[in-house]
């Protein structure tokens, strides 16, 4: 989508070779426009796909998974990081890994928010080594429902969590997929 | 606000007494319309003060601050609750004390994120004690920005945080305030 690459290349700062950060307007500062017109190519890509509700997982995700659920006009629901004191009940939940802070972390949804039948779209800010979907699609498969694919942002090419999921047979709709990053230059794949 | 007073008392549920459950609709789970008519709403309250920037508290504050950024056509920082290793650089941060998970936290801004000179609105999910307020005026402070006001969904007028921040001279404008519970219903503060 060359909105995005077009603004990844005017803001994004590379940091460390390989960290693309994004938070001017992706995630820790939002740009609201963007965000909602990110969400309606997400509801185009997915217009045809019965889809029932959102998951997303907090919290760089919310802001492009409500932008989606505005499209799709479905509700959208965020997976906690941890069990909070504020969740009764039946949960389903699993353990993800995270590369980028070296910790296991829970991620939890009240079960009454994801019911057999559903047809969930995932969307997240990034995919790289795909840990989080992969949780996400744990707690899908829990409650019985049925994921009809994930919509990401911002693709990490050279990081396998994509082609992985993608060989288990999910449908991933990236707007920009970073092939490679090279001093301050970054190369995309065409999509 | 009739429109969120209305489902507060369709799907809104009450537990140990005092705590109000509305993550069918406005955290857990978000109802993707309902939260752009209150960021509409926002922005109608706030249309003539000259907000540059919307900031809230990850992560139930981050759905409604979008919506209100997309009405006031301004950018949105979230806080983090704390410092992650995507956080380079200078920050602004404040510990905040959660009551209702009994423990303190810290809360950053990236500094480049907000500047003297802005004119902030805060906007978050819930006012009850008032201590996440409190910590994002002081982010405000560290910067050297101006709180123009607070945006809050559902405040609990039984609580004291809105009264006291009242007091210092806060504006807030409250789309729903809760007066009392009693059993399972609801009673709301003419606004």
């Amino acid at each position: 989508m060359k909105l995005l690459e077009d603004k990844i290349r005017r803001e994004g700062k590379i940091l460390h070779g390989s960290v693309l950060k994004v938070s001017s307007f992706l995630n820790h500062q939002m740009d609201p426009e963007l965000i909602m017109q990110l969400g309606e190519e997400f509801g185009r890509r997915f217009a045809n796909d019965q889809v029932s509700k959102i998951l997303t997982i907090e919290s760089s995700g919310i802001a492009l998974a409500l932008a989606a659920g505005v499209a799709l006009r479905v509700p959208v629901v965020f997976a906690k990081k941890h069990r909070s004191s504020n969740v009764f009940g039946e949960v389903y939940q699993t353990t993800v890994h995270s590369y980028t802070h070296d910790t296991d972390y829970n991620i939890v949804v009240e079960s009454e928010f994801l019911r057999s039948g559903d047809r969930i779209l995932l969307v997240d800010d990034f995919l790289a080594n795909g840990k989080a979907l992969e949780g996400l699609l744990e707690l899908v498969q829990q409650a019985g429902a049925e994921a009809v694919g994930a919509g990401i942002a911002i693709e990490k090419g050279f990081q396998e969590g994509g082609s992985l999921l993608r060989q288990k047979g999910l449908r991933i709709e990236s707007l920009a997929i970073v092939e490679k990053m090279e001093g301050s230059d970054i190369f995309f794949r065409n999509t």
